[in-house]
């Protein structure tokens, strides 16, 4: 899944450059890239699709030059995760209906490569010839309130357990008190099951979703296949797989670990999981001078110089044109900031 | 006078383009332009002169098409105002023993052009034909630290008074004292005098300066000019005017009046001269949105857009491959962080 517009991260992230393409920590590789070369390792290349926004089809085959044009399935708007997942599930069950399916978000971040693709081999296992649905939780390490929470049940075989909740994000009291329980794991947005049993979660939870698509099913891989998702997905209710099927669904695991995982969802996550020098700064890409600063995080163009005096706690961003300077605590405002950017005149240069 | 450096404007101004080469206010020059405009109303334009560093030759051509070559007096090393403004009198001199000159910093801003051009007419005729030396004071607007202060003693003629002392930077009580008492002005840094008078003053107050001038006199304005400034320049004493001359001589005047004048010294005062918006906020070159931020002045490259949160009180410049972020009241600071700058490997990027 490759269709994110990432606005919490302007101005690094744009919408002619969402986060997924770039290259977040000067690796040489973006997070798409990563995702794409993570699961290459046990999922021959040919069997990777993409879905993403029609914007990106370019910036898509440019960075994965190994892809096939027809692997990359292509939105013609956007209406969140559940669609995204049906489309591609259709595609699959086209080419083989016996197939198992993962998927995964492509701007996340695995520092523990080999625990997660150890996982992930296990849960395809685990889904195959079943009607089980699995998801990948994070043990958390911290009472955080930005990601939503899987409360675990009775254990199904090692780190396997049944699902008893799906919860939205909780504040910070409900935080402390889920990872207090041990029972409270984070939402990955990582899944796993055979296209057969997503095919019937649908059908039953969001029937009008599934109708639209199988309708087209005949017309999957081939050239008319594009004509029809332009014409029915815009159609489509605009709602999450986790709220449309994970959370109504049966047959529902979760396989639990720690797998140095990030959703990279904000700059404050960011920060969290970046190597700090001693007065808890974090610089990114640039080089930095700092003077009575502590606990900013700093992203300039590779090559930049930044010098920093009397900073506590900001987040100091500069990308192409644009600026940006925020209290890292006020974050959340940054959508608004971008929503008023986007209300000037001559914006082109900035959004 | 234009050899200054501006490290204080770091990294807007940098050595190799110092703030009297900067569009500060985006009106389309640079303030040495605005300035060579500004005496280009009662100067005959190739009655003027620059003097400033040999580096900088070729800006000063490109900035003012107009001059001869010979019009601009190439410095070899960086000695203060005395040698600079003995050398222009020596060439001035070699042109017209009976010449009038003004002595104008390159770097300063003057917003009432006309009461300034009157005074610097008036300020002619007072010199003109005797050994009267002519100051220009402003009359304080408020109990500034940053600037030097004249003493008035008895007024001779309409706002043109005899000089009782120069005084160096004054601590705020006394900045306070000195505004209350009437009796003190700015030392504005523009000088008038005949080039006999000012020879005269260098012979007896600085001797050894004046003696290598009149040496080189017979070469002033000949192809062996510049070998002799060259070879006879490094050699001289660093010393500013004010204390080498204007506070020992006789027969000092200061001319009063208000001209708009601001010497664009520190972020601070031109923040203070720069137009604000309701929260006290200054933008130049660069469009803002500000939220929560109070009292910040942001320069960044045109078109730039720079969009800040929950500040106050900051300087916010950015320029090539440089970001200054500092508090306002730490601004004296900045000398110290672009000596650490011009430490890192791989600065030329940034110096």
């Amino acid at each position: 899944m490759a269709g994110g517009i990432g606005s919490r991260f302007w101005p690094y992230s744009r919408n002619s450059r969402p986060k997924q393409f770039l290259d977040f920590f000067g690796t040489g590789r973006s997070l798409l890239q990563m995702t794409f070369d993570r699961f290459s390792k046990i999922v021959p290349p040919e069997n990777i699709l993409i879905v993403s926004n029609k914007a990106y089809l370019d910036i898509i085959l440019e960075q994965l030059p190994l892809l096939n044009k027809k692997q990359v399935l292509l939105e013609p708007a956007r209406r969140n995760t559940a669609p995204c997942i049906a489309y591609a599930a259709e595609r699959i069950y086209s080419q083989n209906p016996d197939a198992v399916m993962v998927v995964a978000p492509s701007d996340h971040l695995i520092t523990k490569e080999d625990e997660f693709l150890n996982a992930i081999s296990r849960g395809l296992e685990f889904v195959s010839g079943n009607s089980n649905m699995l998801t990948l939780g994070i043990t958390p390490n911290r009472p955080e309130t930005g990601y939503g929470y899987i409360q675990a049940s009775k254990m199904t075989e090692e780190n396997i357990y049944k699902v008893k909740t799906f919860t939205e994000k909780p504040n910070l009291e409900m935080a402390k008190v889920f990872m207090d329980s041990g029972e409270f794991y984070w939402n990955s947005g990582v899944f796993l099951w055979s296209v057969k049993t997503i095919k019937s979660a649908f059908r039953k939870l969001l029937p009008d979703i599934s109708a639209k698509f199988e309708e087209g099913s005949l017309l999957m891989g081939t050239d008319a296949e594009q004509a029809y998702i332009d014409e029915c997905f815009p159609a489509c209710q605009n709602i999450s797989i986790d709220y449309g099927v994970m959370e109504k669904a049966q047959n529902v695991y979760v396989l639990c670990g720690d797998f140095g995982w990030s959703d990279l969802g904000t700059w404050g996550s960011l920060y969290d999981m970046s190597a700090k020098d001693p007065d808890g700064n974090v610089s990114l890409n640039c080089k930095t001078l700092t003077y009575g600063c502590k606990d900013n995080i700093i992203c300039l163009p590779k090559g930049k110089l930044a010098v920093l005096q009397g900073l506590e706690g900001y987040i100091v961003v500069e990308a192409d044109k644009s600026l940006l300077i925020c209290r890292k605590e006020d974050e959340q405002s940054i959508r608004q900031f971008v929503n008023d950017v986007a209300m000037l005149e001559d914006n082109k240069d900035y959004i």
